[in-house]
């Protein structure tokens, strides 16, 4: 649930932002005729998602567009229920990592914060009301997600196929929160095999594996493409995030637009950290991570650790096998040969971002 | 959002039981597969609605069987998706309420918390933890209660409409909320009608509203029925939302299950205080009030001030007022006799309670 993979301009994207325009724009209708200050969590909910890749619509459209959909209005709302979905899930998950921020931005709950702090209250009670205003504008869009589905023109079947798909991101996407605030709470680390599980069920599912399987239902496709596009979906999700471990401690703040100290200083549990964990540098290197102080040097120090230790081969190894696992699950006679071939680029980008 | 009206043993309750049983235990299987942390939030979730008198899903099947609808199956699975948006309610209000218990039990919040601290987390991280799987569970039941709808076997524009006042139930909730949480942060006590307003959204709407107009809609009842029945179900849950805030201060523990100290050691912002705000005996109460320490013989001071205030016999005149407008709803010849008697039931067993 970090940054976004680099993506070709996304089939559909003016559409998607049409749809999503008209969703915040109704939505907005509604609130005002409850209260200003509804309208005002909603705008605030409408900004915090500008500006967004949409790259789960993107990817949703692209496999409906080179499955023979022809609807891109349907697709563009199917897309605009998973965008709706991340939007939700990402307000929640920064409630609980007490997060304020993201990509150098107030979240939901960092503009009630700090509209909190303004009026005067104690930082506490300013950091609860910001916490509070994300839990229930997280609800807002969860439900504005299932929702949306109910307008994509559609026969029932199809419809109904498409909410199963939405439900079971759902499912896996609380299971991956569930499983990282364990390990948030645990001491050492857990075995890599757990943090990828974990880093499947919280992103891959969602954001790859569950579009393009919508994507191919909603063009009518056969099961075995949907399940394939599905299994692509969820290896080139675990490359992804992968990848996207190894910028939040390698990677170039000015090229990611992310901080490169605050994996280290939060201690995040990721392959890296877990596959150092084995390693003869483990000792100095935990007495680094998960220090919020954590200076410059020290996180030089830390990732050269990571480095030695082999760690950062091993992530970048591991990437790259769920890369060319993901490529497997596309030969199969059935995906057309140029879908083929634009997965195959968003897989490149999403693995190769950084190097 | 409190304690729960007493009806007549609810139509359909086996129905619904079941309908919930079988929604949770495929939930369950699902989870086992993902992992034994996973089922165990689920087991909790399930645990935490167990024992409901499932009074939404009750008043659903009351207005739907007397308006002719003849599928008690049909009407149990979207009398149980208002129970599973009932669930994620309170589960996220207890998160943002910081209410660890519900009912003398543990809620999910609590339970987590219960096990962090048993596990050797130190307070605030245990509370943490608490949280975090609260919000992870709300998010649950709330994707399940849209699910849910998708199970109603009915046409697809009536499964629409269902799905349009469940979203206007959310909506009207997340607005509610959002109000009390700027309540428990402003100086004073908001004017009464800001209060009537907040209760109306946060519990009247998803309460008594919403399953009243979604009965009358699966069974295919006009929309002058099912307006007229929205209307009733609104009044009747603002009469029963202000007794509810009067047993909160002047119950009988033994008798409402409820804690009578609590709301005044929260400093509740309820009609009664509002009243008393505007009163004489203000300077004093607003001492008593809001303090988490206050003691018996305090708070049977605070009573006192309430009833030589007049705000007890306001907010009762209040609660009897809306109890007459609800009843003038019912005064359409489209209202068959039968349902008319048995809403004025309800109304009077929720607006009596505790007389």
């Amino acid at each position: 649930m970090e940054t976004e993979p680099l993506l070709d301009p996304a089939i559909g994207h003016e559409q998607v932002e049409s749809v999503l325009q008209a969703y915040f724009g109704q939505a907005k209708l509604r609130a005002a005729k409850v209260s200003p200050s509804y309208l005002s969590l909603w705008e605030t909910l409408e900004a915090s998602t500008a500006g967004g890749k949409r790259v789960r619509p993107g990817i949703l459209m692209t496999a409906y567009q080179h499955l023979g959909g022809t609807s891109l209005e349907a697709a563009a709302r199917a897309g605009a229920a998973f965008e709706l979905l991340h939007t939700a899930l990402i307000i929640h998950d920064d409630v609980i990592d007490l997060d304020f921020v993201r990509r150098g931005h107030d979240n939901v709950s960092g503009v009630y914060r700090a509209r909190a702090e303004e009026a005067g209250q104690t930082p506490e009670a300013a950091r609860h009301r910001g916490m509070s205003a994300g839990i229930i504008a997280g609800d807002l869009v969860l439900s504005g997600a299932f929702r949306m589905l109910d307008t994509v023109d559609t026969d029932p079947a199809t419809r109904l196929r498409l909410a199963e798909i939405l439900d079971e991101a759902v499912f896996a996407s609380a299971a991956g929160e569930l499983i990282d605030v364990d390990f948030s709470v645990s001491p050492g680390a857990p075995p890599v095999a757990e943090i990828l599980d974990m880093e499947r069920l919280k992103t891959a599912v969602y954001s790859f594996e569950a579009p393009l399987r919508a994507g191919a239902v909603l063009a009518g496709a056969d099961d075995d493409v949907a399940a394939a596009l599905g299994r692509f979906g969820r290896d080139t999700g675990i490359a992804y995030q992968l990848v996207d471990d190894l910028l939040g401690v390698f990677g170039q703040e000015s090229a990611t637009g992310k901080s490169n100290l605050s994996d280290l200083r939060e201690g995040k549990r990721t392959v890296l950290i877990s596959h150092a964990a084995q390693g003869p540098h483990w000792d100095e290197l935990s007495h680094l991570i998960g220090c919020p102080e954590l200076t410059p040097a020290e996180a030089d120090r830390a990732r050269e650790l990571l480095v030695l230790s082999g760690a950062r081969d091993f992530a970048r190894t591991l990437a790259d096998e769920h890369a060319a696992r993901a490529r497997t699950h596309l030969d199969c006679p059935a995906v057309p040969p140029a879908l083929r071939q634009v997965l195959e680029h968003i897989l490149d980008g999403a693995v190769n971002r950084g190097r």
